[in-house]
């Protein structure tokens, strides 16, 4: 990569567009934790014209703005729902109330962008994807690390073969976290996890089945340490850990594959991605079980690791890019509703697991594969 | 801590014993992997007199030792056995015989140090321990790590109630290694961290259950990746990442308590342990239940972390010395042979929930409590 | 530090102001690279009114601001340092330009926040310092560093005798950075090291002398890597090595002292700062001489390293603060024209030395010392 | 790199001499700090059969070689020079003795390895190697570094012209190390850094004047801090901080070149070497001198890093391996009396600078180049 800046040069470029197009009109439903991230990432792409952000508190919303903002602020979704002038949402309301607004909205007529989880169960979320369906509108999934550049180059990496065969997905997402009062941690952290490995996996292979197990050591009335295992279509296993005591941050991911093993690891900016050329291979298979022969045909290869240049720059911006692109162009999302759905597929076998002794609980994915 | 010499100085001390004192004979019976390390150590605690190394192939033996030594190399488990200047033998023979030498050696009046794990079986454990027990026999085990000055420190904070009550145990260990012709990754690997686990827990908490999931994606005919969850007796859970195929090698194992929490990193001398004064705390049990004040009811402790100085040393060279006073002192050692069998049992349930569907089996390890 | 939030909640709250007060109306000079980061702090504090983002190329400032901002944009100096309703102004042009706008600023009656260095030349820098003096003026210096938590933690340690005597202050600030057209390495980033030092002297001592050493291994037609030394009047030394040619970006201070020693990783969020109670002591100096009892008389103290935990918070909002209450209290700011002007003349020096073969430059601050 | 076992086995292999050779006889001068690295390394070494440990303090030699060596132990260093059986030694005595032991040895027809750094003086380091040449006896330095993977690698690069036109080396060696009686840090640390950057310069490439800054904040009666700055022939620099008081221990040294910059961490050993596709480039040197296009004519290059597998093993085998080559083959070793020289003379010229003011002092090492 040769380029005529320095680092601070090499962010993602805002979308060009042309100049002609007229922008799609957006309104941001939730002014909590996320939702002034979607205001400033929608504002800051083109392709959108920010006319709302929408919450019950005013006041809040007023203080997200900031004093200096044209936008406007609003405490009606029906108010919002109503203007012709939005044609999408982008929704980052507390998940409880994702199936209700997402489908009010879809009901309306307008593209929906939802926080993870697409809705509390599987069964709402189901509903959501045939309503967009239905309606012909865009219903995208805002699973935000799959628009890092990191992920992106995992994807290739895992999808073009690179990596061969894929072995084994590790995933460590652990923090000092704010214990939520409705939803554990398996269903506040996991779905990033579960959502990148939907994200990578080569075509034609499928989780089958999750098990977990986990623990609520202060009393929280639900699991805050958990750990998950996806037993996959190809014999491999991905697994996480997902933790909201932890004193120290931790976001790592090894994706180890045959030819090459990636280790992510989000929170080192100067080498996120590091590709191992290091593996162990057996040389001959149909050897298998002759214990003295068995050290002999394994091989150990000890090669370079190389860190690759990314672009730096901020993830929602890509989210933001994809969502208009998907509109104009109507067609589906990469982390589409059912890429949703898979991920609450996964969530719920996990719950099913987690209450019943942590053994393996399978789930059928096929139908809803990309 | 002052001292008058800079950090190459604070090495462990050879252990000083009286002049007039007659070392104990000893022999170390394998010149494999291990073997030269155990010869080594032993040659530099004053405590011992090492006379022999046994091995069945005398060129490796005497390769090991060199051409300066002194130290004679044996062939003859018998011979070496039947000398009655040998008091104590180090074992580091292949698992599978682990429970023929030792036997042996016990049943010559020998003290018995072992490698982990103690024997192949839980059965052939016992049996041990029992043999040692009749013939007022010290039996060790070589648990390396509890013996690091790491761990020495984990187990006084534990056990002291620096850390408040015991939260969670997470512990990963994974390494480009080698991939076993006769064990899994699991008795290969985990033993490190059960051992650990078992000499950090305070009186009274014990294992109940153990819960593992594995895979084995390079066909080598057994899991070269595994998950292990233990339950505790007091809610909490520890879990285990052992991996032969990492490109990467990591050993971490984070000790989460009420008060403090302890991040230990093997791999960063400069800073093994860290000390965090964070966590979170349920201000309130007794309102457990009203989801609106679950939150409000959560507070977080965000204060420093204290690395402590720790001092440097080969922890095998600490094996040795506690070996020689458990003799000298008749008395059990700290890794004794129940400590083995603890270790053993929990294994044995990890293998049994790998090849049943992962979830939870029942551990009972009152009778053989510390 | 006991808090009701986790991590995210610790950033530094926006100063709170009585409600009743008029905001000060400030216009922010340059919309180049730093010039945006100006005008979103100034918004985001409540002391301030953003009325003007200033700059030739109107365009640029359009696009710096967005389409949804409320803020005036104009390409005329006069224009802005005519409003009445402007009373403070920070500047963010070309160093070469910083003394004709920030005297054209001060006769117009305004407060002047002025990035660094104040000047083209310590006698322009002057010139500044007695404007602002005569026309009862703030001129504070962005010095952005002084307001981050690490730095006043830092300066804390330092001043409150908390580490010993200092011993020595070491600094790497290397990047792949942009190379200047005007200025060379040291002119570009050694003001962010010397400001630094600044700020954390203890009262009493200061800079005497001044040596740099540098190389333009590029042909840039001016030093692309520098080292500077600057002897303290205790006798200790502070250095600094500034590069923009290194692929690897480090940023961090050592800052040693007889007590303690601090090490300062600005890129290591999780553990910015980290305080060691380690050191060599010298028992006797009246002993000095006699090289046998040297050694004897050395003694080293290996203690424990404590990270403490540091608020996290954008330093620019600091200074924003800083400069609202420096013009409401009518006092002078902690880095105030003075700080700067010492700077410069250290630069000065620092020039000096690097073109007459590298030796120490005497500098003489008594005159301007805080 | 494809090998048939694990990290593990990729040690240096025993260097592999035919069985029909005669060992070198060698003696150890000195049982001191790195007397006994030397015996074990030249104990590892084939062609070496170890004759003598020798030191005035019997009782210390003995404890070095342990209760189980068959090697012999001396006081006095006639009796080893004047033993036939010995043809070599390898002498760790105190820098200041260096002269006078290596001169008996050669003197007594003996092949000399000797500590950095080579003698106390300039005039003393000439002799010795004006008397090897004379005796036709190998000379060899041991600056142990050079022999490392790591330095072997950067050598190959430098000198292949992979990393284009050297820009820079910056050197980072500090640590809480022990201050020495009779010699300042520069004598001490600085010799690692000078020997390393005498063995990567590409041939035609040669130190021209030498810099340094120190300070002694202790009152260690020498500099216990110091900076040293090296002007090369090709313009550009070398500069190394060395450092007694550093509670952080950092072994650092960037390579920087026109096409790749290597950075090599001596502490982190799975990553010793990062080599980068970074840099900075004019695009065309004419056209210096106009400010406005500068800036445009400077392209950076943000490519990928490659961290490449090294061997592990120790380097002092190298050393040893190289000494006994050069015997057998008759040849100067890399690290021949010429290379100890250029180390001394440019020690004297730091010092010198160190005590007039810190100005460049010159160094004509046209003589003694390789």
């Amino acid at each position: 990569m040769r380029e005529t800046g320095p680092e601070g040069a090499r962010g993602c470029a805002p979308g060009g567009i042309h100049e002609t197009m007229t922008p799609i009109g957006i309104a941001v439903i939730g002014a909590g934790y996320w939702g002034p991230n979607l205001v400033r990432n929608a504002q800051a792409t083109a392709q959108f014209e920010v006319r709302y952000l929408c919450d019950l508190d005013v006041a809040r919303a007023r203080r997200v703005l900031g004093k200096y903002s044209t936008v406007e602020v609003s405490d009606s979704l029906a108010q919002v729902l109503g203007d012709p002038s939005v044609q999408a949402v982008a929704i980052a309301t507390p998940a409880g109330t994702h199936y209700e607004v997402a489908s009010l909205a879809l009901d309306a007529g307008k593209h929906v962008l939802v926080e993870k989880p697409l809705a509390a169960s599987y069964a709402d979320g189901s509903k959501l994807v045939s309503l967009a369906a239905e309606r012909g509108r865009v219903l995208m999934l805002d699973h935000t690390y799959c628009y890092t550049p990191a992920v992106q180059r995992l994807r290739e990496l895992v999808r073009s073969g690179q990596l061969g065969t894929l072995q084994y997905v590790d995933s460590v997402r652990i923090n000092l976290g704010l214990v939520q009062p409705d939803i554990d941690v398996l269903w506040d952290l996991a779905p990033h996890d579960l959502s990148i490995l939907d994200a990578i996996l080569p075509d034609g292979v499928l989780p089958v089945a999750v098990a977990a197990q986990g623990s609520d050591p202060i009393g929280a009335g639900q699991a805050c340490v958990a750990y998950l295992s996806v037993q996959l279509s190809n014999g491999a296993m991905a697994h996480a850990h997902v933790n909201w005591l932890s004193p120290t941050k931790i976001r790592t991911t090894i994706v180890g594959g045959s030819a090459r093993t990636v280790v992510w690891d989000d929170l080192n900016p100067s080498q996120r991605l590091a590709i191992y050329d290091r593996g162990v291979d057996r040389t001959d298979p149909t050897q298998l079980g002759d214990a003295e022969r068995t050290r002999a045909l394994v091989s150990y290869r000890v090669g370079d690791m190389v860190a690759p240049a990314l672009p730096e720059g901020e993830a929602l911006r890509g989210v933001m890019s994809e969502f208009a692109a998907a509109i104009t162009e109507a067609r589906a999302p990469l982390t589409d509703g059912k890429a949703g759905l898979r991920v609450l597929a996964l969530l719920e076998a996990a719950t099913e697991s987690l209450y019943s002794g942590g053994s393996f609980v399978p789930v059928y994915l096929e139908e809803i594969a990309r």
